[in-house]
């Protein structure tokens, strides 16, 4: 069915992020928003046509302004749709009852090596098939929405066999075909060493190496290839072999890195030449440097830290040093059981040193670098897919100013209104 | 006419707080919630008119269910409708301007003495009417509503004039007429020296004292009286004068205490019999015992220190020194400009040490204690106010575990439906 045009007018601020996608922003320049005062977008068969003032768009649509649904924007602040660059959103099962063990004291990793962890949630996932693992996910899918995100990344890593990985990552692709929200996929099945391997975590490397990478790559059902490097997870040299076995095989690398303490991640990211790396609150200087030679885009989850109740990532410094710094959720059931990027975008400003206008646009076209969509998605340009976001502040300032609260006001997906104030308006299809 | 019951049945766990209307919940009694499972409630006449598992009230109501209408609430969370103890919603104007300037390291003393902060909202607030005071004010209330709040305390204190207070205050009033949310009123006059009066604070104190309580009191706009009492604001003699004139007049009395350092606020609540101490970052060990003596409820506003990036008071020490700790929002236009008590409930886990039991009693019958409304909302028992929420999460731990999200999924006040599935149904009145 053909889709009417639609015509959103008058924004407040109209914050385009425009110029920005062949590569990240970076240094200054992710604090110089382009802004439209009274701006409009014409958006039709799913892509972004014109941009401009009202007054220059009604000038080229008068005539075919009574074919359009016009959205009116008055008062309002349009951006790109929110992309979410780093997700473990495929799992089963919840870890609540953990709250309490993490309240009174007990690291991340003393509750994963209790048995608790990252290996429930991989016996929970396990366990389910896969009606069930897309049921639960696709909630998630849903909250997403309501939060203004558009495009996720989704990693697998709760399998840790070839068979459940599988079933995670088909499960993310139906999820990218029957949701609105774009699901991007990252293979990790080198997320921890399975239990049964933990005398022998160089076999594991290996399965992932032999055989679950090449499967996964012949199945078409990945773009990325990450890996948790940490100690007690994979070593450097560990991480090393696997991303580059990944390259040989077409899947791009990203890296968990440096989250708990300086492992040589960074340094790695830039020596692979990794997408992105992610993590990153113990990373070294001379790290952080490479990365920003190399341009490998630092993905920034200050989420994970402030539910952790630990240090956060510097992300002042990191922009300052020229890393092109993106934010996400990190939304997994252990570390980071959230979907809010808003939220994110205030912890961004107040724990990571960050304005205003560096976290819309580390939320927006940075975080469609770390996920190579720079091109596509991020800002609001002439042949961009049509994903925009109207939340119901005066301005860009005022939305993360505002903190704690869902400002959006309408989500629009590929030139669908999803979202209208608050309100769903249309449903998985 | 005549409204149709309401028959909420089959929560999955149904989080009743009861049996604490006469006085609010103290140490390990916060972290014991009655709960029952598969629970019902019946609503008839704006009241709570039976609790129990659903077969006791099937049994009971079985004959009159045609006549009701049903909520389904199986696998979803149903609790009081939540209470923010402590806000500043009645001002006119926006100050995310400041953001910057705070981001950089200005502390809010230094904003405010640089002619922001306080003194931009005292300005807008005195310029605005009636009219705009009572629009901007609404849409926070609206917003309140989406988060689960369904009674607010409301202070005056950016009028700073008999004139303006007035009129602050009669627009808190009919709010509350005309709103669904119910809004409480506190006089707050002494919420800073008015800057004409710099030089002589004294001045502006007997004004309070002899212009501005007597004339409150007498139209009957306020329940409470609140003052600032911390160095370069009001002094605790200063305080103490005026809490004890409001005391003459009937109005019961709050204190901003020790917020930014040891002030003796905390000591001067418990012997003037404020009914709650609100801040107190610093209040000092005796302080805190001469309060739990005394039962004054500890209102803790953990997003205000989030907010300005300072340290946090601790919930923990509080509950185990016997002080009833209740939890707000804080919402103001420049130290805390939010409405979410849920995320604030997730400060109270993430920076006080409070359990996700101790934080949904502190924002429940505890909230309700410290406006003097424990005998009439905050727990769901038969006779009280008929507000409930109804959480999209299975339990009380997943409300807090999945942060930063808003979990509301109907929201009920004096029995009626206001918002279900995240979509507003009836408008202000
Ligand atoms: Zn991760
Ligand atoms: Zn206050």
């Amino acid at each position: 069915m053909q889709q009417k045009p639609l015509f959103v007018r008058h924004a407040g601020q109209l914050v385009t992020l425009k110029g920005s996608s062949s590569s990240p922003l970076r240094k200054q320049t992710m604090n110089e928003l382009k802004i439209i005062e009274d701006g409009s977008v014409w958006l039709e068969d799913g892509v972004i046509q014109k941009v401009g003032t009202d007054e220059e768009l009604i000038r080229l649509y008068q005539s075919r302004l009574q074919e359009a649904t016009v959205i009116d924007a008055t008062g309002k602040l349009v951006t790109p749709g929110l992309v979410d660059p780093h997700t473990h959103l495929v799992y089963a099962g919840s870890r609540e009852n953990e709250f309490g063990m993490r309240l009174q004291g007990a690291t991340y990793m003393e509750i994963m090596n209790a048995g608790g962890g990252i290996h429930a949630t991989t016996t929970a996932t396990q366990q389910a098939d896969s009606q069930q693992l897309f049921a639960e996910s696709k909630r998630r899918l849903d909250q997403f929405l309501q939060y203004g995100v558009t495009t996720v990344e989704a990693k697998s890593g709760y399998g840790l066999s070839l068979e459940h990985e599988i079933k995670q990552l088909e499960v993310a692709q139906q999820l990218n075909e029957k949701h609105d929200v774009d699901v991007v996929s990252t293979f990790m099945g080198a997320h921890a060493v399975p239990v049964p391997y933990k005398e022998n975590p160089e076999k594991y490397v290996d399965e992932v190496i032999h055989e679950m990478i090449p499967e996964v790559a012949r199945r078409g059902l990945a773009e990325f290839n990450d890996v948790f490097c940490e100690r007690g997870v994979f070593t450097p040299e560990q991480s090393r072999r696997i991303l580059e076995a990944g390259l040989q095989y077409g899947l791009h690398p990203k890296i968990h890195a440096d989250e708990i303490e300086p492992y040589g991640g960074a340094e790695l990211a830039a020596s692979v030449g990794c997408v992105s790396a992610d993590h990153l609150l113990r990373a070294s200087e001379q790290g952080i440097e490479a990365m920003a030679d190399r341009g490998v885009v630092g993905v920034l989850l200050p989420g994970t830290a402030f539910f952790l109740m630990a240090e956060m990532a510097s992300g002042r410094k990191m922009i300052d040093a020229g890393v092109p710094v993106a934010l996400s959720t990190d939304c997994n059931p252990g570390s980071s059981p959230t979907v809010s990027l808003p939220l994110i975008m205030n912890l961004g400003c107040l724990k990571l040193g960050m304005t205003p206008a560096e976290v819309l646009a580390a939320v927006t076209i940075n975080a469609a670098h770390a996920i190579r969509r720079g091109h596509v998605i991020g800002s609001i340009e002439e042949g961009k897919a049509a994903d925009l976001i109207i939340f119901d502040v005066p301005n860009y300032k005022s939305l993360v100013y505002y903190y704690g609260i869902n400002h959006v006001h309408t989500v629009i997906k590929r030139g669908k209104v999803l979202i209208q104030d608050k309100k769903r308006s249309e449903s998985i299809g």
